[in-house]
C-alpha cells in the first residue's frame, strides 16, 4: 500500500520511518525540505507539493503543529483529496478535530483521527498506544499498516473527537499524579528522605493507587457515591494532617489545601459517607 | 506473647482481632466499654483501665483518634509503662508522632510508630501495607506478631516520624491522581463517554502513568532536570488544549489551568527543555 506522510517533525519522521520499515512505498512532504533527507536515503519519495504527496498515497497521514495547519495543508491538495483516506494524527481539541473531519468528508475523502500516546522514539514499539476515532470499515481496512505505529491501538468511537478526549483524560490524570507526587517529593526531601528510596519502599502502595480508579469510574457512571469504607469523612483528617505537615515544614500548603477544601465542602453538604467520587460535582461544573 | 490493644474503633478492633486469630493472648481497652464485646466473645480480656491493660501486655498497641489522645491514655498508665514496648498506629503529623515517641522513651518504654496504609477490613491481608519507624532491634523482636497485621511491612527509618511522611506521600499522590481522574471523568461524561469504558480501553496508558515516577524521583534527588524527550515545552501545548477543551465543554478549567500556569512559568524561567520534575521548585516552596 502506498502511504503518504505530511509533516516531518520529530513525530512525523518517526511515523514515516515506521511505514518504510514495514515495507510500504512511502511519499513524504514537509514545509522545510531538508527534513526529508534521512527518509529519502532510507527509500522514501519526497513530493514537491502537498498535492503531489496526496496524489501518491492511498493512505494520507497528517502530523503537523495544530489542526489549523493540518486543514490548510489538506486544502492545498485541491481535488487530489477525493477518494483518499486521511489519518490525521495532529493534536488539538475535540472541536478542532471534528471540524477537520467534517471538512475532509466534504471533499469526498475518508477520515480517521488518531491520538498518539507515546513520544516519537516509542513509535513502532509494542507498548505504544494510539486511540482512533472514525468509521470502523476504514479502521479495519488500514489495520495492518496502522499496526506498524503502535503495539496497542483501538478504535474507541466512530466520533473522531473522542480519541482526543481519551488522550486528554490520560494526560489529565498524569498531571494530577505528577503534581501530587512532586508535592510528596517536596515533603520527603524536606526531611532528607531520598524520593527514589521512598519509591522502592512504597512501590506496592503506589501501584495500588491506579487500582482505585475502576470503583471511582463506576460511581461516576452510576451516580451512586455511597461507600462502606474509605468515605470522605476518613479522607478529611488525613488531608488536614497533610496541610499542617506541609505548613510546618515550609512546603507549599496550597496544593493539599485545594483537596482539603473540596473534601470539607462535600462533607458540609452532607456527603461524609460518600466515596471520593462525589467530588465529580466540583470538577463537572465550570 | 501477650498483646494489648488500646482503642477499639473500626481499626483498633481489626488489629485486636488479627492478634487473637494469630493465637496471642490479647487484652483490650476502649473508652466506651461496649465496643469490646465481640472481641471478648472471641477470647480477648477486657481491662478495666489503661493501666491494667498496659500491665497485661509485653507489646502495647495504641490506635485511637489523634496523638493527643494517644499520649493522654499512655500517661494514665503511670509507671506500668516502664519496660513495655509501645507500637503506636495512630495517625497524625510527623512532629506529633516524634513528640509521643520522645515522651514514651522518657517513661522507660520502647517505641515504634506504624503507618497503616489499608482500611480496617484490609488488616491481616497479604496485600496490606504498614510502614514502621523506630529501632531495628525492637522491630525485629516483634516481626512475627506485627506480620499478622499486614503482608507487606517495612522498617523505613529509625526516626518514628518518617513512616508518617511515607503515608502522606502515598496519599498526596493518590489525591493528585484522583483529582486528575475526576476532572478527566467530567470531560468524558460531558461527551457521554462512560468512564468505565474509557478505563477498559485505556488501561495500558493508565498503568504506564506510575512508571514515569522513578525518573521523576531520580531527577528530584539529583537536581538534574534536563531531559531528551517529553520536556516541559511539549507539555505546554497539550495542557493548553486541555484548558480550552474544558472551557468549551463547560467543565472546570481552574484545575488544568493550575498545571498550565506552572508549566508556562517554568518555561518562561528558561526550563523549556527540562523534565516535568523541574516543577518541584514550585511545590518545595511555601
Ligand atoms: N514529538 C512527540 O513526541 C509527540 C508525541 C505525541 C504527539 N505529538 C504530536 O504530533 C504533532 C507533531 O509534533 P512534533 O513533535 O513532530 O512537532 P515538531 O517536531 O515541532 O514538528 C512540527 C511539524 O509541523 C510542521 N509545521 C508547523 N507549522 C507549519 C505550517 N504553518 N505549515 C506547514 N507545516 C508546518 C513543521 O514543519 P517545518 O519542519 O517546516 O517546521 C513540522 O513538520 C503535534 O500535534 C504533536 O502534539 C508529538
Ligand atoms: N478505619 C480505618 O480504616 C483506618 C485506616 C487507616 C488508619 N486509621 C487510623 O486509625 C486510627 C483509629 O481510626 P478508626 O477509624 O478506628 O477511628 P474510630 O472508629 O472513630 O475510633 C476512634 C477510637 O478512638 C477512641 N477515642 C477517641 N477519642 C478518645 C478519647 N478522648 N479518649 C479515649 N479514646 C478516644 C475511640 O473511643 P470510643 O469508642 O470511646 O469513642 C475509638 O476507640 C486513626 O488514627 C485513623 O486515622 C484508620
Amino acid at each position: 500500500m502506498n502511504v503518504t506522510v505530511i509533516g516531518l517533525g520529530e513525530m512525523g519522521s518517526a511515523l514515516a520511518s515506521a511505514f518504510l520499515k514495514g515495507g510500504h512505498p512511502t511519499t513524504v512532504w514537509n514545509r522545510t525540505p531538508g527534513r526529508a533527507e534521512a527518509l529519502v536515503a532510507a527509500g522514501a519519495e519526497e513530493a514537491a507539493s502537498v498535492r503531489e504527496a496526496v496524489a501518491a498515497g492511498e493512505l494520507v497521514v497528517v502530523n503537523v503543529k495544530g489542526n489549523t495547519v493540518a486543514r490548510e495543508l489538506l486544502a492545498s491538495a485541491g481535488d487530489a483529496l477525493a477518494g483518499r483516506s486521511v489519518v490525521n494524527l495532529t493534536d488539538g481539541t475535540s472541536a478542532e478535530v471534528q471540524a477537520v473531519a467534517e471538512w475532509v468528508a466534504g471533499r469526498g475523502a475518508e477520515y480517521l483521527h488518531g491520538q498518539i500516546m507515546t513520544i516519537a522514539p516509542g513509535i513502532g514499539h509494542p507498548d505504544a498506544v494510539v486511540f482512533y476515532g472514525g468509521a470502523s470499515a476504514v479502521y479495519e481496512r488500514f489495520d495492518a499498516v496502522l499496526g506498524l505505529l503502535s503495539g496497542h491501538k483501538r478504535l474507541v468511537a466512530d466520533d473522531p473527537g473522542v480519541p482526543v478526549l481519551y488522550g486528554m483524560a490520560v494526560h489529565d490524570t498524569m498531571w494530577g499524579t505528577l503534581n501530587g507526587f512532586l508535592h510528596a517529593a517536596a515533603l520527603l526531601s524536606s526531611e532528607g528522605v531520598e524520593v527514589g528510596r521512598f519509591l522502592d519502599d512504597a512501590g506496592a502502595s503506589m501501584k495500588a493507587l491506579i487500582s482505585f480508579l475502576p470503583s471511582i469510574a463506576e460511581a461516576v457512571d452510576s451516580g451512586e457515591h455511597a461507600v462502606e469504607y474509605g468515605a470522605l469523612k476518613h479522607h478529611l483528617p488525613s488531608v488536614e494532617d497533610l496541610v499542617r505537615e506541609s505548613r510546618e515544614r515550609g512546603v507549599d500548603d496550597a496544593f493539599p489545601g485545594f483537596t482539603r477544601d473540596l473534601v470539607a465542602e462535600a462533607v458540609d453538604r452532607g456527603h461524609a459517607d460518600d466515596n471520593y467520587s462525589r467530588l465529580i460535582e466540583h470538577f463537572a461544573r465550570r
